[in-house]
């Protein structure tokens, strides 16, 4: 019914028999994968094709020299930044490191933690993305500093690097052009959930902005894209090859996210809390996670010896916040916006609070206003959620439970809504296991 | 990393949660099905969508109540048309058979069998394709004879169908466009291959055509779409299941096609077999396939007591031949179209012939001009393979075993290539087996 041409083609591959060969369970040959990504980046490969691909990778698999090759292909599609000319006060290459987190609600952990990195010489290059669906982003939550901006030109990240040592801004269109044609086409085929198109996805623009070590934080639970832990470190273990084969001390994280991290999900009053741990307090279990990733980041860039819980006490890790906001135009000092409306829920019985579903707090956050639909919505910056218990708190009957903040109150009733059956009361005496951090994959 | 929208809209369903279901292994509802087709046909479902969604049912299969409301879905893209008014001359209800064949190499058998099962009172509306590859088309042969026209319209259709009993032409855009649409998306994604796709693409058209029986001619082997007999079952019983449900009188033939059928494979030189057929001669491979699906059209449609093999003999079938050929400006007699440049190929050895392949004869006969690589080339009407001897002939050193045929002859080297290892000859005294008539599925 079909058959491949036997006329001639500018190309070398047809993009046909590359997806039979993919639907087939075959293993692609290196030079297939450079020109499939290449072709596709160049249009010569159609989004029907691409799609048709993605959702044989998804079902089919990938074997690891495969999703290697195919992050390369990726990478060579845009330009790679290179930050071996930074220096550290001594003359010698200053070390860089990143972070990465999958995604998951209430984390703000980028805020103090780049700074706090910085703190001890070594430089952070945080390229960061924006909110999609439950899951905040961290420039969104940036934004809602008074003046701050997100996009910054190379040289203007550079310069920053030298001067302050850390930046968080919007990956350059120049990074893997692939990858961003490629993932607003997964987003709308019902093929994001491919373990090796994941994996390329985040490390192929990782590995372009040429950080010389990178810690992943892989988010586990309901308000994790990655809800099961057999996957999430499949995951892991997939991203950090990548980064290794690629030359970028890579670790990665497997860290809990059944329930939201600290106490906001939101955008301005993640900012807020993320002040207080540079303040030297703040939620538990942010500064818990803060410090390990900083512990983590700091000895893959070869730096030991170093105690981040201490610079978050004793202020360095907040001067150098102080100048990396100010240095992308932000008022470290401007008070922050806050919502127009709120509603405060109430615990409906006494004991003891087991659980606070991580997906449901998002959800909300995310329909009071504090996340996007689409790629082109705004966001609300003082919209989301305020827990004011964790599991773990006891609680009694008519005691404030959480606050829903928003500045378009016809948002709390389907707030609300996503919130029914999120919130677990046990009797007095129940204690809830939580684990933070589940396993260290390197 | 992605997540439906929160906001409204004006379709029922989303693509992405049909797409995630199939990939899922999820069995889709009614509603989503008849939506999906419905939604790709209007456009408000995109062409990267519907390929992720053919390749997750290539692969995770889909159900045969999934498969019937599949159907379904595309012949309500379309109109239908409607025989019930065509009158016997005793005045009763005259009933309609068709046959559809999958597709082989030197497969003619339409041009005796129409009108040879006409011949006995039963109309044929018989909507044919063109060829597209190795395997030939029925309209692209009829065209050979000067002056014959595919293109009727439905009133052609129903008036020729009263008057002479049998037509051959080209399905009108009205019929199933959403299997249109679709097939051209699969013929470049890869995603032809899928069974519930190809049985749901060949019934809806059949069942949209009205027609009260079927005969569905599935072929096997290296010259068919499917080249492994327990495929071609499943096709078959599948494309059976949803004839009966759809109240079709529907029976399937699993026919082999590892072999040329007849000794011709190409356009006008597959009409000079068929005349010879209606004439009461040609190959016995030929004549015995076009009884036996007349038998079977025949009782399907009602009609017992029948003996096409004399109707072959006797000129019945040859009468309505020219008539159906003349109704559509065809001229019966005019000489038909002949290569300008032909090239002999010898046997190189004593022996019995034993093998001869024909996917090799197929490529040979498309690559000289017989067949398209594209749906908008030209054919050759005159170009093909002419086959001297067939498997079971015995063959000496240097005889001719077959002819290429071609108005450019600089086609001879690449079909020459394609033939290489296609004859096989066996020591004097050997003899293949081959069964014609595989099964039958009803």
């Amino acid at each position: 019914m079909t058959a491949s041409s036997p006329g001639v083609s500018a190309e070398p591959y047809d993009a046909v028999d590359v997806i039979r060969a993919k639907r087939d369970r075959r293993e692609l040959a290196d030079p297939q994968i450079d020109w499939v990504v290449d072709a596709y980046t160049r249009g010569a490969v159609a989004d029907e094709q691409m799609s048709a691909l993605a959702m044989a990778i998804l079902l089919n698999g990938m074997t690891q020299r495969e999703t290697a090759r195919w992050t390369t292909a990726m990478i060579a599609s845009g330009e790679r930044l290179d930050f071996s000319s930074l220096r550290t006060p001594g003359g010698g290459r200053r070390p860089t490191a990143d972070k990465h987190s999958t995604g998951g609600v209430g984390d703000k952990i980028t805020l103090p933690l780049a700074p706090l990195v910085a703190a001890f010489g070594v430089a952070v290059p945080q390229l960061s993305g924006r909110g999609l669906g439950h899951t905040g982003g961290t420039l969104d939550k940036l934004e809602s500093i008074p003046g701050w901006r997100a996009q910054l030109g190379n040289d203007e990240m550079m310069s920053q690097l030298e001067r302050v040592g850390a930046v968080i801004c919007a990956a350059g269109a120049g990074l893997a052009p692939a990858d961003r044609k490629l993932y607003a086409l997964r987003d709308v085929t019902g093929t994001v959930e491919a373990i090796p198109l994941i994996a390329s996805s985040i490390m192929s623009k990782k590995i372009a902005e040429g950080t010389g070590a990178l810690v992943l934080d892989v988010k586990v639970g309901s308000g994790a894209f990655m809800k099961d832990e057999a996957r999430a470190r499949e995951l892991a273990e997939t991203m950090v090859a990548l980064g290794q084969d690629a030359g970028v001390s890579t670790v990665a994280l497997l860290t809990d996210m059944e329930t939201p991290l600290g106490l906001t999900a939101g955008n301005a009053i993640e900012v807020e809390e993320s002040l207080e741990v540079l303040a030297g307090g703040g939620p538990e279990d942010v500064v818990e996670l803060t410090v390990r990733l900083a512990e983590e980041m700091l000895a893959a860039a070869g730096v030991h010896s170093a105690d981040p819980a201490r610079a978050l006490q004793d202020g360095r890790a907040m001067d150098v916040w102080r100048k990396m906001v100010a240095a992308q135009g932000g008022d470290p000092d401007a008070p922050l916006p806050r919502a127009k409306e709120s509603e405060t829920l109430y615990a409906p019985a006494d004991g003891v609070l087991v659980g606070l579903d991580a997906l449901s707090v998002g959800v909300a956050a995310w329909r009071l206003g504090a996340g996007r639909a689409r790629k082109e919505d705004a966001v609300q910056a003082g919209a989301g959620v305020r827990l004011h218990a964790k599991p773990g708190a006891s609680v009694r009957a008519g005691e404030p439970l959480m606050t829903l903040l928003t500045d378009t109150p016809e948002r709390f009733s389907r707030a609300k809504e996503a919130l029914e059956g999120a919130v677990t009361i046990a009797p007095a005496g129940s204690r809830p296991a939580r684990r933070l951090i589940l396993d260290r994959i390197a």
